[in-house]
């Protein structure tokens, strides 16, 4: 399975931001939702992915397979993280609060949600070894940055854990785009077939 | 410069949409404008790129090197489409109208649109030449549909001006999507050099 962990440094934990200012009270809510859309949908379909959004010490989890009703758009995806992010009292130590089908709140940021995914650590990176010189991981766990960098505890954190660091190209790329370019170079097998 | 075509099929030239309600009145106009979005907007920047979003018998242009307070959100984006649309009466014959720096609105469908443009035509298609096996055009123009198939009459218009039909990927993917892959396609000039 791909896994995808955004980490977002504007976005607040504070849920009450309205759904028609996504990029101010939001905090790039609108990037951010952008990402969870690049990682879950195809044309017609969801792809079996799940996208772990951390956003201070709380983590909503989308998970493609099990997930009904969500739709590629910015602002419905951003209802359903401030849905989640309301639901902070339901989720207590390392159990969930389940927000709808295949949204869950974990009260958990970025170190401990790491340490629950299993797969290849994978940090994009724009300092990276090039995309197209590796072989894709069969099992790979992308963490991305929002349109901030990592901060240096987060920079810490993924130089201690992360098994590959990969740069998607020589300019650096919003979160969605860099996510697309990941499924892709995995739909192709690292830009080798492209019948499937 | 790279330039990008993306055909409306939902969407209406009609402009009383509600920006709450892009997915549905404004007929997909979500996923319309993150593929504006795509084609114009780096992590920290704005790309020398043009897009041409055709929708019915108009065409709204939207000009990277020139643009001013463009934001990659959906909703603003949407909100300079329903002001081009507005602006129609004041588009004569071929001249267009100037809704703002960079966007402009032309009363042209996609075949004239097309008579516009110079570069290379490539027709993004799931029944095309794989584009990791293609060297990059300098000047490419891509011609890509929304959620729906080109019609008839557009596949038929463009089996005849292509110059190229390229396929993205195994998989059919949102139009922003295959935009951000076709963009670092380019960027790293196909698949070769991630230094920039």
């Amino acid at each position: 399975m791909r896994q995808f962990v955004i980490c977002a440094h504007e976005a607040t934990a504070d849920s009450e931001f309205s759904l028609d200012d996504l990029p101010g009270e939001g905090g790039r809510m609108d990037l951010l939702c952008r990402a969870v859309g690049a990682a879950l949908f195809t044309s017609h379909g969801i792809r079996d992915a799940r996208v772990h959004l951390v956003i201070e010490d709380l983590t909503v989890q989308f998970d493609g397979a099990t997930a009904r009703n969500l739709n590629p758009d910015a602002r419905s995806t951003a209802a359903r993280v401030r849905d989640a992010l309301d639901s902070r009292a339901d989720a207590i130590g390392h159990q969930p609060a389940t927000v709808s089908p295949g949204v869950k709140l974990y009260r958990t940021g970025l170190a401990t949600t790491l340490d629950r995914l299993d797969g290849t650590l994978v940090q994009l990176h724009e300092d990276g070894t090039p995309l197209a010189t590796v072989d894709p991981p069969a099992n790979p766990v992308f963490v991305l940055s929002d349109h901030r960098d990592f901060t240096d505890e987060e920079a810490t954190l993924l130089a201690d854990r992360a098994d590959q660091r990969l740069r998607v190209g020589p300019r650096a790329i919003h979160a969605d785009h860099a996510v697309a370019v990941t499924h892709n170079w995995l739909d192709t097998d690292g830009y080798t077939d492209y019948e499937g």
